[in-house]
C-alpha cells in the first residue's frame, strides 16, 4: 500500500530514537511499559490500579498521549504521581521522540517504572517502537469477543493481554470461550489477564507480572 | 508535523476519486453515510437496526470496512443485504479508492441506501473523504462522557451523532450531562440520537433522521 511504503523512512527514524529512549532507560534501570487500547477500554483506570498496588515498592511516572485535553494526566497528578502529557493534534499513535522529550522532563533515575499511556486506538500504535520493555493491550468486555479477529495485529505484538470490565460480563453478550480461543490462536506465548480495574478485582495478577519482569530487568542491568 | 506533511499528496488524491464516488452515487441517486466509531461501539448492530427499520421502505447495501476478517458482512449477508466486504490490510481507515472498487461490485441503480461501516476508529477516519453524504458517528456509553474531550476532531466533522448502549446507563459511571455540554460546544448544529441498538430502543429516530436525508436527496437529484 502507498501509504505504508510512503511511512517508511519515517518508521526507521522512530525506530532508532526508539533505540535511544531504550539506550537511556537500561542506564537508569528503567523499565517502561507502553499501555495501547481503544478509546474507553480503561486505560487510565488500569493505571491508576496499577499505581495503587505498586506505589509502594516502585517509584512511578506516567506518560500520557491524547490527541487532546489533559484530564488524564490531573487525575494522575491528582494521585501525587509524576505525569507528562503529550497531545500528539491529531495523530492517532505516540512516536518515540515525543516519548524522549518527555524523558527529557522526568528524572528517570529517580524511578523504577514509567507507564505510557498510549492515544487510544488498536491500530496505529501497533507499528511504533518507543523503546519500551513491553507492549501490553487492554481489551474491555463491552468492545465484544471477536476484536481479535478483526484486529489480530495488536493482539499479535502484545507481551500481556488485558481483559478489563470483567464485572460486566453479565450484562454484555460477550462469549469468553471464543476470545480466548482467539486470542491463543494469535499470541499463544501472552498471558491473559481478566481485572475490573475500577473495583480492583483481578489486578494483582497483572502487577505481579510487571512487578517480576521489572525485578528482572533489574538484575539483568544491575 | 511530519507524517501530515507527507501525506498531503495523499489525501488530495483521496479527494478527487472522493468527488467522483459523489457524482457517481448522485447520478444514480443513491444517498451514501459513513459510519464511524470505537471497536466495539456497536456499528455492526447499529447498522443491522437501521436495516430491520428501513429495509421495506429502501432498498440498502453495506459496505464494510476491516482491518481484517469478514464477520460482519457475513452477519450482514445473512439479513438477506448486498455487503461488500473491504480488508484494509492494517491501515486505520477505508479510503476513497477502495470505495470506488465496492461501487464497481454493487449495482447503484438498484439502490436507495449505502452505509459505509468504516474501520474501528475515532480519529483514521475523521480526514478522509469518501464521496458520503454525510459522516455519522457512534459512541458507546461503556466508552466514557470524557470522549469528546480527548477525539474532538471526529465529534466535530460529524453530521450526526449517535450515543449506542444507553441501556447500559446505569452500570457505568456516564456523566449524561457533562456528556451533551462537551458536544453542544464542538458541534451544536449535529443531533444526538440516544440508543439501544441490540434492543431496537430509540432506533426510531435516528432512522427517521437518516429517511429525511435521503428523502432530500432524492429530490435534488430530480
Amino acid at each position: 500500500m502507498a501509504h505504508l511504503d510512503l511511512e517508511k523512512p519515517l518508521l526507521e527514524r522512530n525506530d532508532r530514537l526508539a533505540a535511544e529512549n531504550k539506550k537511556r532507560l537500561n542506564a537508569a534501570g528503567v523499565y517502561m511499559v507502553d499501555l495501547m487500547a481503544s478509546p474507553g477500554a480503561g486505560k487510565t483506570s488500569t493505571i491508576m490500579a496499577t499505581i495503587d498496588t505498586l506505589r509502594e515498592r516502585y517509584r512511578i511516572a506516567v506518560i500520557e498521549g491524547d490527541i487532546a485535553s489533559d484530564v488524564d494526566s490531573q487525575e494522575i497528578k491528582a494521585a501525587g504521581i509524576a505525569a507528562v502529557q503529550i497531545n500528539t493534534g491529531g495523530a492517532c499513535h505516540l512516536e518515540s521522540d515525543m516519548i524522549a522529550r518527555a524523558l527529557g522532563v522526568l528524572d528517570a533515575d529517580a524511578l523504577d517504572l514509567i507507564i505510557i499511556e498510549n492515544v487510544g486506538n488498536l491500530v496505529c500504535p501497533t507499528d511504533f517502537y518507543l523503546g519500551e520493555d513491553s507492549k501490553v493491550m487492554i481489551l474491555s468486555v463491552p468492545e465484544g469477543d471477536d476484536k481479535p479477529l478483526k484486529y489480530p495485529g495488536i493482539f499479535q505484538i502484545s507481551d500481556a493481554i488485558i481483559l478489563n470490565k470483567v464485572d460486566t460480563l453479565p450484562v454484555f453478550d460477550f462469549d469468553r470461550e471464543a476470545f480466548f480461543s482467539s486470542v491463543q490462536g494469535l499470541n499463544p506465548a501472552a498471558p491473559v489477564f481478566e481485572i475490573a480495574a475500577t473495583k480492583g478485582q483481578g489486578v494483582k495478577s497483572w502487577t505481579d507480572w510487571l512487578a517480576s519482569r521489572i525485578e528482572e530487568k533489574k538484575r539483568a542491568v544491575l
